[in-house]
């Protein structure tokens, strides 16, 4: 099999610029031969997420990326060539492919998903965005009925998700997303109790009109002064799920972080707690069962967000960053 | 009973500035009278704290301070009239006298405390001092023998408690004070395993050096730089115990908080926990038993820093600030 590889590589980190279209270059290989023990893999859905480019600022819970290499990310994908026992021609995974149409992939990192209708689901709603807003709210928020739950980036694919549970647990639920047509949308579709425009200026003022009486738990996915607005907002003995600073991956880190810290966290006797989906593997088969629940009833709605064409992942990208997107963000390759 | 009261009232609210003497003033009245259901109280020896300063700046756990108010405060007190059942001339209560010789308070929110000698233990090692310590170490910060625990303000009253406990628990603790000689009182005296002296420069590199492996739990006393550093140092799943923030009180609101939050909370996944030691209420006795058990067989040793003279209090709690005590420091009043 001497096919093509169109691969996208990481051309130039940006050092403190905005991410831009001259950091990736399309090249053509070859296709590479999977040896034992290993997978090769047709990449199909390239999922598209923030912390994307928070890989290109260093290590996280993964290493940085560099210059040269193609830019990594995961997608579902289509088994080619099998040399393991326990995925054969035609299974769909999950893998660490890159932003490429053919990845090899050591075997013992991969497991067969379950047929689904549409199989992009398994990015969306059962992938890392539904997986990350369910545990992010319900380990780290522990919200209760009848609690005020604000959520940012609401509009994105973890954030949209993550409102709903808490409306079905029961919450009143404001959603922080840019622009007034996002926010219909979360209200309107999604049934956010309430939208806040972040774009719209006053975004302190429009908190203290839309929740006077406090937050009991913020699910952060922005960072800055979105997070620090909701800092002061919070109640006493408050929660805040930190899934993510969107605000700061793309530019220059800021030189400072929000105030109050820790005063505010003192005082309103807050928790906060970072959390990365990974952590709760071993409940992540209750979770899923929970997840198709809610999607078989109607209460939780998935949007997906599908570009066609792998040439057209940079932009995909880079679209995301400036909030374009309305729910989970994907590449469809070919 | 017309004796004169001293009393030491707040005659100017510091705005911005550094806590002075001459935002206090010493005014002499007339010894009140409890009516129905109150005490009169006799102020023996008054707590001095870092959070005095912090109830200047706004609403805290409790309302603001406002300029020509008595300054308040809390003080270990003899019942000197009685007008509730519950409580007998002579007996010895914590009350929120504030800072002068006579006070009236209702009897309700007053509790006859045993008899000890030193009388004093009661408000260092088994008062606000040691309860915080206790509480914010052990329930917020969660250490299992063999971690690594840093405190910071570490000579002062509650770090002094916090640091020997987790040595007790079997931790590799590290301290952080100003000055060679806190340093080495906290290592030779008290039993910690490393002090770092933040006036020393270079905070960063010493905690490098100190703590090569990161840290399991910080308790954080000061915020501020501080708090960055140890953020910094974190290891993963590190918690963070916010028991206050002396470095913000005296002077200016700092204009931002410390960088890498809440992004290295996600990618570290910290817990970052809030309290006031009036939150474990219900745990208190419990609590106070496992501590005499460490006093009594010489594995806590209780230092206390005993100014003597109700008109030395504003100078006494402006060196407070400044880190003059090592341990609980507080003002024998006559």
């Amino acid at each position: 099999m001497a096919e093509t590889n169109r691969q996208i590589v990481l051309d130039r980190l940006p050092q403190g610029d905005k991410l831009a279209p001259e950091h990736f270059r399309l090249i053509e290989t070859v296709c590479p031969t999977a040896g034992t023990g290993e997978v090769l893999l047709r990449t199909r859905y390239i999922s598209l997420d923030a912390a994307n480019r928070a890989w290109m600022q260093g290590a996280t819970y993964r290493s940085a990326l560099e210059s040269g290499q193609v830019m990594a990310g995961g997608a579902l994908a289509e088994v080619a060539v099998s040399n393991v026992p326990h995925l054969k021609v035609g299974d769909t995974v999950f893998g660490d492919t890159g932003w490429q149409d053919y990845a090899v992939v050591p075997g013992k990192r991969l497991s067969k998903l379950p047929a689904m209708e549409p199989i992009t689901h398994l990015l969306s709603i059962y992938g890392v965005a539904g997986l990350t807003a369910y545990f992010g709210l319900l380990e780290c928020g522990n919200p209760q009925a009848g609690e005020t739950v604000v959520v940012s980036a609401a509009a994105g694919s973890v954030g949209s998700i993550a409102g709903q549970i808490a409306k079905i647990k029961g919450c009143k639920v404001v959603g922080i997303a840019g622009g007034a047509e996002k926010g219909r949308w979360l209200v309107e579709e999604l049934g956010f109790d309430v939208a806040l425009d972040y774009k719209g200026g006053g975004l302190r003022q429009q908190m203290k009109e839309a929740v006077p009486e406090g937050i009991d738990v913020y699910f952060d996915n922005t960072g800055g002064e979105i997070f620090e607005t909701c800092l002061f907002a919070m109640k006493n003995f408050g929660r805040i799920a930190c899934c993510g600073a969107v605000s700061q991956y793309d530019g220059a880190a800021p030189p400072h972080g929000p105030r109050g810290i820790p005063g505010l966290i003192v005082t309103k006797r807050l928790t906060l707690r970072g959390f990365v989906v990974m952590d709760f593997e071993s409940q992540r088969d209750a979770a899923l069962i929970e997840l198709q629940g809610w999607v078989a009833s109607g209460q939780l709605k998935v949007q997906e967000d599908i570009i066609e064409g792998l040439e057209n992942t940079p932009a995909a990208l880079i679209g995301l960053l400036n909030g374009e997107n309305r729910g989970k963000r994907m590449v469809k390759v070919d």
